[in-house]
């Protein structure tokens, strides 16, 4: 039985099949708990849409070739940049140039929609207890 | 003098600085009116995020090489294809694969947010007196 909000088209690829569905972003977060478990929940041109609940401090990281969008959909975000921290509310994004160094806080429960290359290692040039070397598709 | 939002970093390149504002979406769909004018919030990895009011019925066309994702921001979007209409509402969005026709339609203003590599010409293979060859950034 096809899944809720499942388009039936004809003539197209099985992988394109899977990309055709209505993603409702409440949803979508309404289904996981966990903090900093980014869960895919589109792709397009070799980018992933994600969402993300945060709460707490990331780790200071950078990715060497890929830029990465943060958007808050709940809630508030800081992201501390070596001399400046970007404050986020809901309804605003803010993007990171590949390369440079940053460290997401959530002070409270905070929920994220994150644009970025397939390639994007959750924990960038870090690896530790945090990094995830393989994501959820929800 | 920096603009609202806007981050001062060091060690960064010209492209980078332009980069790091704070977006907020409300605010910049304040500063414009027109329909079926996507204009340009934002750049990463080769990829254009643009905010967009639509009403109205546009024409249908598909886009050969690129994947387009429409998220409604405010408002109610149908995105009519071959054999089904997609219905989409606030908080909700939907990718179109390259190479499938589409028409988006909304009977009441509309507020999007469109991620889109690039090279996509709105009209994608069509081109009328919609096509716009060059959008504004904002």
């Amino acid at each position: 039985m096809p899944s809720k909000g499942r388009i039936s088209t004809e003539s197209i690829t099985l992988f394109e099949r899977k990309m055709m569905h209505i993603i409702d972003i409440e949803e979508k977060l309404s289904q996981f708990d966990e903090y900093w478990s980014p869960k895919i929940v589109g792709e397009l041109n070799g980018q992933l849409v994600k969402l993300a609940k945060l709460k707490g401090k990331f780790v200071w990281h950078h990715h060497d070739n890929e830029d990465e969008l943060f958007m808050v959909v709940k809630g508030q975000l800081t992201i501390k940049l070596k001399n400046q921290d970007v404050q986020l509310n809901e309804g605003q994004f803010f993007i990171i140039p590949k390369g440079v160094e940053h460290l997401p806080v959530a002070i409270e429960e905070c929920h994220v929609m994150l644009f970025e290359p397939k390639s994007v290692l959750n924990t960038g040039n870090v690896t530790n207890e945090m990094t995830l070397q393989k994501l959820d598709e929800i």
